[in-house]
């Protein structure tokens, strides 16, 4: 970390400066220019906060120059964290398909989906039963009964399953949830991530729709803080000038996170680009990029779907797009 | 609203799309192009889910022309909401300043800060207990004690008080609090917005960062939706490419959201541009722009405060700013 | 297009408006609801000019329904267009590699890069001779120098050459460069557009930095209307929030483009993300979801680069992506 | 400048580079952490390429602690510029209100607007000529014929006239403009700039859509450095996520850039909202801001604009937004 001091620091105030960050077990050197004086924070510096830095009367900027994440820092943390979700391994050259519909809609719609998604490959089955909604009119999810809904699906094909949480106030219904989703909504809803870090479920956290990948680790490093690290990270797409897709999907997140952090992460094509047609190149081209997996919407009748059915696929085009993936894995992790 | 029919619509599936609009209560008008066909649904759209209207198999895309909020449309409430707080008015021509430290840090700090911006002409006081922060290692607030302090300094000068929620389950904590703030990453919290609007407390809205004004207002509608029509908006900043300032403040949000919704707008200059000398050229443009009132960060040390300290006037600072906005009111409400 | 027209519209100026729309050409089709008339103006509308109709005192709002670009619409054009460069064909199947350094910078450099890069694959020589530079002290090229040296490179190795032009007033020195490139900071130069569509060489047209794909295909429209017809579009990487890499690729352009236009569509990693090691992973990305080729960035001394150093690859790591390139190929044309 | 060097730089690579830049005539401190080595370059290093630093093997990031900028910066030119407009000054405590129609029309519209700002208190009189619109079917302005219909105007009134230039290859016909405008989309057009730097005029700069003040500021220096400094800066809205407003006014730019720069900054009011009624608030918002003048755009008949119409003012409302403006500077300036 750097601070650039004021022009007219005396000094005296320099060296109550220098002895107040190395109580804080810093070291500091310091490199006196014409126009500037600069103080080099050398140790750990995550915990230093930047604002409070910032606030003091002969400081002009400060900078980072390490990253403020340091559970989830490749730098601390060489290998590869691997993920197991009831079973199923993430990461470290495990690669996951999980499929579903974007909501649970009835028992029959759950089942077929999770049956015919196994087929082709998936390994967990995905399936909204609380829906953030920017309008309080539109359709929220099923809640409890959804839950239920996705258990006897679970039941019924073995997969592991995914559900998205709201509201810490909702965990005792996740008792059968086998990896937890934190919305893109909620990825600063620091309270609930907290939360997550005290259970000892396996987290997969969304990139809100306006946020930087620092701040994404920020938010993991919230729920590591807590104790729990079985995390892993998806880009779902980010909010750009760009109105022909719903979002734009960072595909360069997957190898930049890579070398950041020894997180997992996956790509969701459907919610990035809201339209079926896109769903498919991009999850090649996902996969191309090294994702640890792909989270894709499947929906046995998309033309009813009671959300988000524009970016669904039906059942045989996830088959379809199934066997392209596995053939590019082929190439990637060949 | 206007549904763009694909080309290979049949009449048969045409026919089925009407009657099915005609069932939600809806007028419909058909437009037959060479490469198109438009339906026009007219009457009450805010409770057609576009989303599902976009999913049918026949429909190529699907644009809103009215607004999908209605409580809090100004075309059918034409006359402005006054929000009243514990006696102090906001809207409606009456322009209220909000000041106060970012956070509570301790009795002495809070009950002088108070003393001093009430002398000023402030008539809320703000402070914050509870502090959503990026890195779990910075400084979270000092919670019920905070809020304990808010009380005491309340007591001694009279100033109804404003403090931030972030979680529902705080909500016992604010019983004495005067107007409830939602912070800006919290403003998609819609778990949140939906209790908020089962409560008889004014609610200071904030907009997310990275938030359009029909977003703001969505988020609003939660709230109403559920029977609370205090409500009063602001605007702190949002997300650009500009890097001088923390965040860019959109004025032009003001008269903006003055045309759309009945609601008061106020803006909050400190934390927009998170650098002290821009929060007076700032405060006197929002007053100028006809903004229904101010909220301004004032420490009485703020070289030595906790968060945000780049960004806080002194109290001296503040008074000189208040006479400066007294003077533009003077013009513009003239 | 559909105009919304204003509450108090008369019928004599609603039947005035709908006469200057039939002088125009369209077909007029007018919806009656109780809080607004909405006119849909049906047939040829890319010639109206939006912002004159919404300067009608009339006109409350006006949207496109039909896209505002005709000679670049896929629509009216359905078959993909193939751009030959010299002898080198692009789209329609056909894959293009384009690689060279990011600056002309001497004869041996040029001409080893460019052997090496032929030896690899590549179809295309690229290099810069003129450079836009955001610093005036920057460097900014070697200019009718390196446009030389580009030739003596194309003379001996029989890659044909493209080469960014940055004026109109610089035409005649790009006689012998096959392909010419409209850098992002460029791609609204629409005097610049204009020349370059009445020139008869093909051109690569770069999107900007923060520009839509509407705005884009606008620009290629510009080319198009004075009769040039063998355009390239290039996604580069768009301006977003993200810091860690230099910008964010979209590569959800590549499809979106394919269904919007007949024009092909590559994918240039290197600029889009700024670092050496984003490249390959973004390269194979690019290639899986359908990308007509790719332009690489490539030095013989990444090290020793006068510009752009940081994201080039060496000759060695090129080879290798070429490899990987051509078995995604196989896997996504197959 | 800060370069942080990669863990396994060896002593003699940290040698050949400090060697390196003491030949470049700067300074160098070493700072040397567990995990990284810093290195500190003092002295002037506006001219160091960073780029070409970064691109040195052993480095791994660089981060300017001083700013890229010279000519343009307070730090190095404390005085307000002032710019002498044939006789009208702007900043150092200079106001000036342009107005005047987005598009010159013809000799009436131009000479009837002409008289009616000047006799509200207008000292500059703006028309557009050449009109870059980023369709090739819109409108693109009378050129030679309407710079003529402007020096008309100029005579008649004596207001010194404003224009768009779109290519240097026009500079002749602007010879009795008095201040030549540089508009959003050319404000990296650096071959543009370049040249306007070698002219005895003064140029009214505008910030592009996407471009940060720092952008903006070496846009300056490339004219300064040319040896021009008569240069007026122009905000005139940036492009956000916001879609009620055309763009988002960033009105901290003014006092934001008062303390980069010394040059006088004015606002465009009309271009960045695109709606009249947004108009007034912003310009006295603008003003109180401390902004050094205004640009705003007026028309007796703005329903018949040819462009931008719904933005314009009619002559009343221009008339009646100078009298608060008045009112309003006076409490600033007083």
């Amino acid at each position: 970390m750097i601070a650039v001091l004021k022009k007219d620091t005396s000094e005296k105030q320099l060296s109550g400066l220098i002895e107040w960050l190395k109580m804080m077990g810093l070291d500091v050197h310091i490199s006196k220019g014409k126009y500037q004086t600069i103080v080099g924070l050398i140790g750990d510096t995550s915990r230093v906060d930047i604002e409070l830095l910032q606030s003091l009367e002969i400081v002009d900027t400060v900078k980072r120059i390490s990253e403020p994440f340091k559970s989830v820092n490749r730098k601390f943390h060489p290998d590869d964290t691997i993920v197991d979700v009831s079973g199923v391994k993430i990461g470290g050259g495990n690669f996951v398909a999980i499929a579903g519909p974007c909501s649970v809609e009835s028992p029959e719609q759950i089942s077929e989906v999770a049956a015919s998604v196994k087929a082709s490959g998936a390994s967990l089955l995905r399936g909204g039963a609380f829906k953030p909604r920017t309008s309080p009119y539109d359709f929220q999810g099923l809640k409890a009964e959804g839950i239920e809904m996705l258990r006897e699906a679970k039941k019924a094909t073995g997969l592991p399953i995914v559900s998205e949480i709201i509201s810490i106030n909702y965990l005792p219904l996740f008792e059968d949830v086998d990896l937890i989703q934190v919305g893109a909504r909620n990825m600063q809803n620091f309270e609930l991530l907290r939360e997550l870090g005290r259970i000892k479920k396996p987290i997969l956290l969304k990139r809100g729709l306006a946020n930087t990948l620092k701040e994404l680790l920020m938010s993991a490093e919230y729920i590591m803080a807590g104790g729990n690290e079985q995390i892993i990270l998806c880009e779902r797409g980010i909010r750009t000038f760009e109105t022909y897709t719903r979002n734009t999907l960072d595909l360069s997140a997957v190898p930049m996170l890579h070398e950041l952090t020894h997180l997992p992460v996956i790509i969701d094509p459907s919610h990035a680009t809201g339209k079926a047609s896109l769903v498919r190149p991009m999850a090649l081209a996902a996969t191309a990029a090294g994702a640890d997996g792909l989270m894709i919407e499947v929906h046995n009748n998309p033309q009813k779907a009671l959300c988000d059915g524009p970016q669904s696929l039906t059942p045989e085009q996830f088959a379809d797009v199934m066997k392209s993936v596995c053939a590019i894995r082929a190439v990637v992790a060949g």
